[in-house]
């Protein structure tokens, strides 16, 4: 092997899901990479441990309270310690960084990736809400400062992966394969009963809480949607979703020949990672290798939108553009925090977005301004419906006790 | 649209399956490409149809018996008539030519694709036969050149268009997909006494007489085999075959970070041809689009090298190297037309093969004069099999009428 220069790596959110893998990724190929930020919102006794362990040269806590707690853990090592927003904002920035890994939960990614982009680093894109909420204004951004938008979703790295060599050939279309999630073929009775615990148990993918849940309301593969038209600069009815339940084909990219390319393999998020970190390069991996001994049939299905409105609700926010598909994910926060503190049901998550997005006013060419204040009025808004429901229902339930 | 410069084609076999389509896919497509050469071994009528409709420089008519016709024919146009296996070694050099289409039948395309490359030209491959014969000395002498080999097989074509963008990184394995032909699933007893009219109905595909019945006896898959190893620097042990009965992904390359790479779409042999017309670049096509409705499910299983013993075959000469597939192919040659001749069964066909590779000189380090012997060599051993095995079978009926 030729001796490589190590590619300096920052991940924010690193005690998360992605953080994780992305941290087993790098151990398994410490000769090319080199961490150099962690971030963590609250997770301070991981991020210590992390911290001890690859030695970057700063870390971050986001929530101050940790901040003397972390500070002290690390005393003994030549490590910067900060806390909060604003130092997150600028830690990106250091030289020696090459690319920035946005691993974090959610809008809170928004902010720092464009702090990133800002100061030119590359990005490595694990946070989907940074491109649902504010595709137009980040993309152009990254276009002026040179900066590649790397995905480490599997279908956006699926469909990355297939582009390679291909940039110059228009695409007619995508396909984004869904798996379905838990409940697959379940309808609006089912539905309505069902509990967080069922919610959580993804059949393929080992993920956070919010986008497994997220994938069993299939919202996850509305936000997608939204992600793949930023990423690949596509029109919505290019843009095809399909249900592939053993997620083995993780997306498709039809050329205007007609061919169609696919990329495949087990689930795993680690090979999406890997390849945003190394792209063009392919790194020798020991990741278990797909074998179609396993899987003899491949199969496919529409995405059934009546039951699982989600979908359709985030096709319909692309399609209005400008602040709808910041309403959208903002409202689906909100929705997916309150099902899993069980205060509201499955389907109820889906009633509170779409009421979300017809009474937050519509703002065309939104500024960041614009999307922060979005964001914060639909939280609001979607809380006060939670709220509202939870009062109806138990008055219901305290005045009419005899009906049931 | 921008203007382009046209590309010059020469179509070596215009009148069989594969050249009849390239000449569909050229006047689609006649702003971007303009034929300079077609050539035929007999069918003279149609070689003079398209002489008339496309305008090349120069024609070839192979069998000199036909020349006459064709430049009588032709005489009112300016298009040069030559004819002989000479000329055709001959006008590939001509000014004029980008790329050279080779898709005459069997180990005829050798000469000529030897003498297209010599000349500089690229080469589109449809005569597989040429590496699976000559692989060694074909591919050395492109790289002297500088010319490169693209590949028109769907399931090369698949690989090549999956590697786009990808040649720095290593392949770990590829599949090349099998479609099992008409008699997949069927075992020995069947077998033995099937008829070319029912092995000539192929599920998927609508190709020439002798890749139809290599289809059903899963020597072209074989053949392939050879073929992959000399297109893609592999190793035997490096391709496996895969049989996926709706022939829709049509092979798959894995990388050795695990990701799997598919190049899918209906069965449409003008894909390729185009693809390899215009590589790196995708022109727009009206041809049938692939839709998930009509295909649910994709369905994969191991083949049969039981039954079909033809490609355990392949996989023996490939291993073994030298002449050896050259053997393969001549013997497999003979056998097939004695087979659509109805002069002997399917599975002796194997036999025949099998026999030939035991029996003719192994030569591990073959020139192109040992290849041309050995090929020669084998047809005089396979066809003194087939007469064998006539003999005795119609001693057999003729001296114990009374058994049956």
């Amino acid at each position: 092997m030729s001796p490589v220069s190590k590619k300096g790596i920052a991940i924010l959110g690193s005690t998360g899901s992605i953080g994780r893998q992305a941290l087993e990724v790098v151990k398994a190929h410490c000769d090319h990479f080199e961490i150099e930020v962690l971030s963590a919102q609250d997770n301070a006794p991981l991020l210590i441990r992390q911290a001890i362990d690859f030695q970057p040269n700063a870390v971050v806590i986001g929530n101050h309270n940790h901040y003397q707690n972390v500070k002290d853990a690390l005393k003994q090592y030549p490590i910067k310690v900060f806390a909060g927003k604003q130092a997150l904002n600028e830690v990106t920035s250091f030289g020696g960084i090459h690319i920035v890994l946005t691993a974090m939960v959610g809008v809170a990614g928004l902010e720092p990736t464009i702090a990133a982009i800002e100061a030119g680093k590359q990005i490595a894109l694990a946070n989907k809400e940074t491109l649902v909420v504010a595709g137009s204004l980040v993309t152009k951004l990254a276009r002026e400062k040179g900066v590649n938008i790397y995905p480490v979703d599997s279908e956006h790295s699926a469909i990355f992966q297939c582009l390679a060599g291909e940039f110059h050939n228009p695409i007619e279309k995508v396909y984004l394969t869904a798996s379905g999630g838990p409940f697959r073929g379940k309808k609006h009775d089912f539905l309505a009963t069902v509990k967080k615990e069922e919610a959580l148990k993804h059949p393929n993918w080992n993920m956070g809480c919010k986008i497994t849940i997220d994938s069993a309301t299939l919202m996850n593969k509305g936000l997608e949607v939204i992600e793949a038209k930023w990423l690949f600069g596509l029109k919505p009815e290019q843009i095809k979703v399909i249900v592939h339940p053993q997620s083995i084909i993780h997306s498709i990219v039809q050329f205007t020949d007609g061919s169609m390319k696919a990329q495949m393999g087990l689930p795993d998020m680690k090979l999406p990672i890997l390849y945003a970190l190394t792209y063009p390069q392919r790194l020798l991996t020991d990741f278990p290798r797909f074998d179609f001994a396993d899987f003899s049939q491949l199969s496919f299905e529409a995405p059934d939108i009546v039951s699982f409105p989600n979908l359709k609700l985030a096709y319909d926010a692309i399609e209005k553009g400008g602040n709808m598909p910041c309403i959208l994910n903002a409202a689906n926060e909100i929705a997916v925090a309150a099902f899993l503190k069980d205060k509201v049901g499955f389907l109820e998550m889906s009633d509170i977005i779409a009421q979300c997005m017809q009474k937050i006013s519509f703002i065309n060419e939104p500024n960041l301004q614009d999307f922060i204040n979005t964001d914060i009025e639909t939280r609001k808004l979607a809380n006060s419906l939670i709220v509202k429901r939870q009062n109806n229902y138990t008055l219901l339930n305290n005045s009419n006790p005899e009906i049931f």
